[in-house]
């Protein structure tokens, strides 16, 4: 397996970047390779300044340019056919790797997958899935940021990607899907939350467990969360940012109190690098998203989410999925 | 000024509502009086409970029914005549009572205060405001459940009521107002999102800040937030329950560590009690809706959050504001 690093990705690349899949690589099987995309001269650099990298499994493929804030995501292929994101997806397109890991901009990598990697038949958006930590383990929330003005029938696709990356990456056999929505009963919500509802009861194929409020999300009600990417979006910025801020707030009560506590159990409960990065589902490829400020530690756990994807099979198996619900849908 | 307490609203109706109005009216101008709206019989027994009460400012006003917990809201005012909401707020409809608080169904309130008060004009949908703590002062959210499926006029209106609030109840001489979004620049978001922030940037009676993520809803930004109601609903539980999340990581790190910490200033930050109640805006009248969790300080604080609203004469300001506005919709 050959998993595909964009290495210009991070707020620190390619240092981040460049320690992350050092981390990844001790935790990979040994038959299994890391390919660094980005300027070689800057890598190589890079790589110099560890000891004894392991360069038969680490290797530089390269791309001159890099993606900029504030681009335009859908012309980037376009406009940028040698940046580090590109010619990643690329490879993985060619069939050079298996899989591609980037922290650069998730609109970028969503336009430019969509566009090499195109999405699997019987998708019509790709959905960007985050999980959310919990108390118990943490909820699946689809789409969490690329996606608005969703259509019923996509938020009933997401429960199927949903569905399926929870059971090859989640380790849950038969995952509780919720819909995001502002009242349990069936017809509490909007226009698009009443229809979804109605949709996904009746899919005999899921595991619906209906509507999910939003003081439900991290109480273990559900595996995964459907919801647009509006809202999905706003939420999970909003959960970095209430966490952040309940903790300054208890860090303040403490230097007050004159107390030193160990955070890190705390903090290690809230820390989205523990997750790796965000699957972007429905594409024809493993394609994973992580923040722009990640550490190391979330880079090498996104690649390690991304060995898992391969390792599981999850696009044959979503592919597989999706034509059997559109096969349903046609002959029902 | 008299207020109308809906005496069966709490899940600990009616004596948290009892200590509620007590606590209140030590607070109230000496000529102030709230009227506890309820069964006649367990409202003198629970007033029996308690020493001395000061009877001349706390008069009962017999309401025999009340409304149950999952009964239709819509159908509220004419299946429920006689219920402690419905009385109430007939009560300031024929001039009794100057304001109304209930810690009843939102649903309810919302329905019955629109029939009995009935909406001012150039208001097609009131909006239930919500204060969110924050690190410096709280944000006005609105809205916060009632109202799902807006269109950007009806956002646009909630700016405004939302900036008179501001001004009447918070303080705040030019509130800033902020629209819930998915992105900072202008051209992100929904079609619903994509409007609004046109129509809003183009207000010129209003100070408005532009869009708000959801990372940066607590982080002083703005005074007002404006959003459907479906993602302020899901947003307002959200952290409600985030909040008591991590104060429960906390709590258990402490133990943990066998230590002691007073948490009261932490917690007080984050409690909404502290706030009083959400006010219905856009209604011909004051109609304040607590939580039916509240306890006797939340319900306390609702009441004086009222008699700020008779005092300010928010109502006449709104009707003003928003007349202004449809003046200028016409001729524009």
């Amino acid at each position: 397996m050959r998993i595909a690093l964009d290495a210009m990705g991070t707020d620190g690349a390619p240092a981040v970047e460049v320690a992350g899949a050092l981390g990844a690589l001790e935790e990979l099987d040994p038959e299994h390779e890391i390919v660094l995309v980005g300027d070689r001269q800057i890598l190589e650099a890079e790589l110099a300044r560890h000891e004894n990298p392991p360069l038969s499994r680490l290797t530089i493929h390269h791309a001159p340019d890099r993606v900029l804030p504030g681009e335009k995501a859908a012309s980037v292929v376009r406009k940028k056919p040698d940046s580090s994101i590109v010619v990643a997806l690329r490879l993985q397109q060619e069939g050079e790797v298996d899989a591609v890991v980037s922290a650069g901009s998730t609109g970028a990598i969503m336009a430019a997958s969509l566009i090499i990697l195109r999405a699997l038949e019987g998708v019509d958006r790709p959905a960007v899935g985050t999980l959310l930590p919990t108390a118990a383990k943490p909820v699946l929330l689809l789409d969490a940021g690329a996606n608005v003005d969703c259509k019923p029938l996509h938020l009933a696709q997401f429960a199927h990607l949903g569905h399926i990356y929870a059971q090859d990456l989640m380790g849950v056999k038969h995952p509780r899907i919720g819909l995001l929505n502002i009242g349990e009963e069936p017809e509490k919500g909007d226009e698009v939350a009443l229809e979804t509802h109605h949709l996904l009861a009746a899919d005999r194929t899921l595991n619906f467990v209906g509507n999910i409020e939003g003081r439900e999300i991290i109480r273990g009600k559900c595996d995964v969360l459907v919801a647009d990417g509006f809202v999905g979006n706003v939420l999970l910025k909003f959960y970095e940012s209430v966490a952040q801020f309940v903790i300054g707030l208890l860090e303040g009560a403490l230097r007050d109190a004159q107390m030193t506590l160990d955070l890190d159990r705390l903090l290690g409960v809230l820390d989205y690098s523990e997750y790796g990065g965000a699957p972007l589902l429905g594409v024809n490829g493993v394609s994973i998203v992580c923040h722009g400020g990640s550490p190391p530690k979330a880079i090498r756990n996104a690649i390690g989410v991304a060995a898992q994807a391969v390792r599981s099979d999850m696009v044959t198996h979503i592919a597989r999925e999706l034509a059997a619900l559109k096969t349903a849908r046609a002959a029902g």
